[in-house]
């Protein structure tokens, strides 16, 4: 099952629901203004499964965040080997975990805000894990009923700002700049292993499985619910694979007017535009 | 004016009221649930002035984190000289910034949670800042105006996995360890400036002023703010001074049983007892 969560105009307000995707069409899920309220209901599954609200079509639809506003996202670093090469780290014992707040999530076809501020934004395709049952100190063996389903992010950096210092948060949580959906694909549906890829205008930056993660989904969710509840809507961004413009010889980051474009396959696609804040 | 979390019972069922305190009596200040949801109100502070709900006393009243759900709660590294001094590094250019999340937090004389998995439980006293009014790129001459007012949090470290890697935040963010309260006290009240301590059983660890801040709360504000949204009900918390048992020689930490107060002159006291996870 594919959940979204759809902008909706009512008379001159805007609004958003939760919907399901089957082929082509939208169907409203009544009662849950975004995937993120859905989850709280704990039979969620059955309650997306019988809806069968106003239907609109997928194509054009405006969409937001899939989750627009989680409790906590929670950002793996160096987890894909050839990332890890590339930033000239080792292989860690422990997942690196820092955060990024809500206010940073944008829909999966919305503009991109590059900011005045940072003339060094860089891409980080990423799986996302989307919890869909509270719980902690959960086994790794328990982890996949604690999981909802899959969804694809960039994880937005601003490398001068996240380089200021020694503690990154300050270039990972920038207005709206982090692409996140298109849909909670839930996880009957979705096994991580398909490939990932990121594209700047065509031109592909990362292409990378998402099998070659060092530390797994289940394993993250056992790890960071050791240290805090993991709440239904809670957001684990499972990190990116090498081919970030940091990276690259000479250096690339995103400029005015190019289009992101970061693909799981299996799960959808982002299509960003950049553009720069006035 | 003080406004802090009150916990009451409804039947069988635990919730929690916004009240105003005026001398040893809590004023119940209707239709908020705490002081996060009255700092959504635009005139959060006419309303709290002007409520007359039911009285409770203030001694032995059940209180809550002031702010139990903060939508953000920015922290800040390396902010008073001596403590940067202790950890061995250098005044900085910019704000050092990581997060919490706020299943940490806990009431001002809630029991303090030490985990199975961490022997390493350190304290970190600090000046709480809580926003009172949205905004975006605020300018440091304009950032009181969006400062609802201050209070005390208890910054606990659990040392070895804050190290683990080199982002703090899974050392940063167990569950209900984080005290913060006991009140938000406005900012006309208030002036950063009175002495901070904190003590275990009774023995002084740390004692600084907290005029002694690198980067000041209207610094902060204006800066986190270019990055992202402050929005009411948000938290900085500005970073601990000296003292911290990491940094002594032989190095401390929280013991079960122990009794950890945390005090700021002018804004009240945390007093959490060390309990030991089941």
């Amino acid at each position: 099952m594919k959940l979204l969560t759809l902008r909706t105009s009512v008379g001159d307000k805007t609004a958003t629901t939760a919907v399901r995707q089957d082929g082509d069409t939208l169907t409203e899920i009544p009662g849950f203004a975004d995937v993120g309220a859905l989850l709280q209901d704990p039979a969620w599954e059955t309650t997306a499964k019988a809806a069968n609200g106003a239907t609109h079509a997928l194509d054009g639809a405006a969409l937001a965040a899939v989750v627009p506003s989680p409790g906590k996202i929670i950002c793996v670093g160096h987890n894909y080997r050839n990332h890890i090469k590339e930033m000239g780290r080792e292989v860690p014992e422990y997942p690196t975990l820092f955060a990024k707040y809500a206010e940073s999530l944008i829909g999966p076809n919305d503009d991109l805000a590059l900011p005045q501020e940072s003339d060094t934004v860089d891409w980080e395709a990423e799986l996302a894990v989307v919890i869909g049952k509270q719980g902690r100190r959960i086994s790794e063996a328990d982890a996949a009923d604690h999981i909802a389903g899959y969804a694809v992010l960039n994880d937005i950096s601003m490398r001068d700002y996240q380089f200021r210092t020694i503690q990154w948060l300050q270039g990972k949580t920038w207005e709206k700049s982090t692409p996140f959906g298109p849909a909670l694909v839930t996880k009957d549906e979705f096994i991580p292993g398909p490939l990932m890829t990121s594209a700047v205008d065509g031109d592909v930056q990362q292409s990378t499985p998402t099998s070659d993660l060092v530390f797994t989904p289940e394993f993250l969710v056992s790890y960071i619910s050791t240290i805090i509840t993991l709440n239904p809507g809670d957001v684990i961004a499972t990190g990116t694979p090498g081919g970030v413009g940091h990276a690259q010889d000479p250096k690339r980051y995103l400029q005015e007017g190019q289009v992101l474009v970061t693909t799981i396959e299996g799960l959808g696609q982002l299509k960003n535009r950049v553009v720069k804040e006035a």
